[in-house]
């Protein structure tokens, strides 16, 4: 963090643009529509891309331009104020384009911010190279062969450093790296002097590739840093009008358990539980104040590498497709397998799993399970080691909130109500499991308020 | 171990034969040879079968029959007393074959005793299937496909109950439970009218098929119970003059990392973690006061499961054999591989894994690497996650001495090196692994220990 505030020294921008203070400044001064954490006038909580703006720029702190204020009303005067106004904001505001970049072990996450309420004026002053960006990722929901804009993540009406507009997310393997760099390089994205704030391993192991390959230079950004800010801005501001929290309801009967929202308005203390190739587990105290408590390199890595591996598959979406058409106790040896029944002075049920992929030491029974049931088994075995070394935390730093965020619970329903059920039935109803909408995305989002942020450093 | 109770109430054995009381009580009555923990008569650490019981028939409590005194020395009225007390101690404890059993999730352990101090009055008095189930045992190391005599493990000069003699152990994939009941059937084993003590998961699984297939009624006994007194039984006596318990000097120095005995005097409060097809993990402040902290379900079985289904192998020995020449580096997706270095600001290391099995995402990488590279990374990860949670435990039970037992650990260095280092590095040298030579057969002198305690019983 101090190099990067001394790389922005270097750069000298004056001034606040947006305040990066506790949790209800978040709330208060970055929300979306009518000043209040979800936006009425937001969308649903999906679908949809790059629309939604308009009637919403009137916004609780009233820092951003308003063009048709300028262009129609007011006295001469008043219209100069504005301008003064509107200068001095520019200044204290990064130039576009916004990014926040967070380089994974897997995948890049990504997210940008379309400005929607670019004057005419200001469409004329913008230079091509900006326009044809914002053209690029606005206008298509793939990118390249392994790029994809989570569309129906976008948060619209967003209100940022006085400017209204979409945050878009988009993701690519961190594999696709060098191809990302040279796309840089190409659309001689240096000219445009934006800063490019990065976080994840990646903004380190890549930082040369970027210098020498594209003349660009990173902010570099600690992920877990960025992960809680980005985490704590986004449930500030709700996913269009909906709560970005949840949890599950009846989580130990898969019949009634139903997915319900959760008001996160007061998080700390809570365990945050990041899965991403691997597992990192932290005590959150306070926005600033959180410790490492504990990882585990059996991740979403770990899964997708041995799915990979024994079925042949080549992508996640794969895997969990199959995954969801498995059964993992064809493969698992449970309890009941040892014990005939349960071991009940212990209280473990028959159906716990005593020995995951135990029963694949025997011909037999390999000869006898399908690549779907493999691919279960490694969901519920990494599912349930992640579940009970979290539990362990969260019993041990005595914090009954634990929320599980990363990539690794996309589209993964799977996992996420067997983390829910297990955190209810071993805690006996002390711990509750949550979940976030955007699970993997924090850390870009993260690293795209630190770009804000930056410009109020002296 | 009430119902253990009541079923031995029903046979009757009178008087005590042996003490199973606190640990220094192991130490002063159970002790072989010389009385000390570990008899200066004793071999070495391992080889040499049924051999090494003569000179050392005058225990520490001279509760044995000496076939010399009685045959050539003594007064008539000396003999006389003499005969009485052996026709008691008969009385007093139970009649051969004294077997105690684990059945376990992958492997069935049995340990045996072979009295050495058998008179020719006795041996003609022994019924025949008794002396056949003897020579079967004690002259081979190999029974029927899947059988195995650990040699190297046999406890020798043994004094137990009054008698004198050697402790085998044997072990038998759990997949021929039913050919080894088949067999006690075919011999006629319920006529000796022995009692069969019996602990594991397959106590319970397969107790009504010992009774209608061999007519055998088994005396179940708890495996956490019998494995805590398993354990500090041979360490108390010692392995045949050499300590049971040992660690490793410099774990952190792969060259300079030496096996070293460790005395186990003192052993509480310890935290014991069993690993078998899966793990548990206990807190042990005494014989009899433990609780079972936590356990995984990736173990022993897992492991080898996977392999099997990674590399094709069949056995225990040929994964290991094969992760010997194996690296997981090609495997796993170390933090170097996403930092590019060290992860600084967390204390990892570059070199430490953070994705297990992470780089098997890529097509190119799976195509690059060996099988024994898949098994060594399994292996490794395994081991790992193992040793990772039974650090926190120890950490969260405020417990510094962590010992692992359990098969998994049979011919398998690489995991105890991993082990031994994993504890002291990452708890910075405040907790120490420590290991047992008998490894995996500790729930099985438990339950053989249970079977000379019942004759305590009123």
């Amino acid at each position: 963090m101090d190099k990067a505030k001394s790389m922005m020294d270097q750069k000298g921008s004056p001034g606040p643009c947006y305040t990066n203070g506790v949790h209800k400044a978040f709330r208060s001064q970055l929300s979306n529509g009518a000043g209040g954490p979800y936006s009425p006038g937001g969308g649903g909580g999906s679908g949809g891309s790059g629309s939604g703006s308009s009637g919403s720029h009137d916004g609780y702190h009233h820092l951003h331009y308003d063009p048709q204020t300028n262009g129609t009303n007011g006295s001469p005067a008043k219209r100069c104020r504005l301008r003064r106004r509107v200068d001095s904001l520019k200044k204290n505001r990064p130039p576009f384009p916004w990014f926040g970049m967070d380089i994974g072990g897997t995948l890049v996450k990504l997210v940008y911010f379309e400005p929607k309420d670019i004057t005419a004026e200001e469409e004329q002053e913008e230079v091509e190279n900006l326009k044809s960006i914002r053209r690029y990722l606005t206008s298509n929901t793939a990118y390249g062969k392994t790029g994809v804009r989570d569309v129906h993540l976008e948060l619209r009406n967003l209100q940022i450093c006085g400017r209204t507009g979409t945050l878009h997310f988009i993701r690519f393997p961190t594999a696709a790296m060098h191809r990302f760099i040279q796309m840089g390089r190409d659309k001689n994205f240096s000219s445009l002097h934006t800063t490019l704030c990065a976080t994840g391993g990646g903004a380190y192991k890549f930082e040369s590739d970027f210098r020498t390959m594209a003349d660009l230079e990173l902010l570099k950004l600690d992920e877990l840093d960025c992960l809680i800010h980005g985490l704590l801005y986004v449930d500030s501001v709700g996913f269009n009008g909906h709560p970005e929290c949840y949890y599950f309801e009846n989580p130990s009967d898969t019949l009634n358990c139903i997915k319900r929202p959760y008001c996160l308005d007061n998080p700390f203390p809570m365990l945050l539980v990041n899965i991403g190739s691997g597992v990192s587990i932290l005590a959150v105290y306070s926005k600033d104040n959180y410790k490492r408590v504990t990882g585990t390199s059996l991740g979403g890595g770990t899964f997708l590498g041995l799915c990979c591996l024994l079925t042949g598959c080549e992508t996640f979406e794969e895997a969990l497709e199959m995954a969801s058409k498995g059964d993992s106790t064809n493969v698992d040896k449970l309890v009941r397998d040892i014990y005939g029944g349960d071991y009940q002075r212990f209280g473990l049920q028959g159906s716990a799993v005593a020995s995951s992929f135990g029963h694949m030491m025997s011909k037999e029974k390999r000869d006898s399970i399908s690549k779907e049931d493999l691919a279960r088994a490694m969901l519920v075995t990494i599912t349930n080691n992640i579940g009970s070394i979290a539990r362990m935390c969260a019993v041990n730093e005595k914090i009954e909130r634990v929320v599980f965020v990363g990539n690794f619970l996309r589209i993964n329903t799977v996992s996420t109500k067997l983390l829910a059920y297990a955190m209810d039935f071993w805690s006996k109803g002390q711990l509750r499991a949550l979940f976030l909408e955007h699970e993997g995305y924090f850390g870009a989002v993260g690293a795209f308020l630190e770009l804000l942020k930056s410009s109020e450093d002296p």
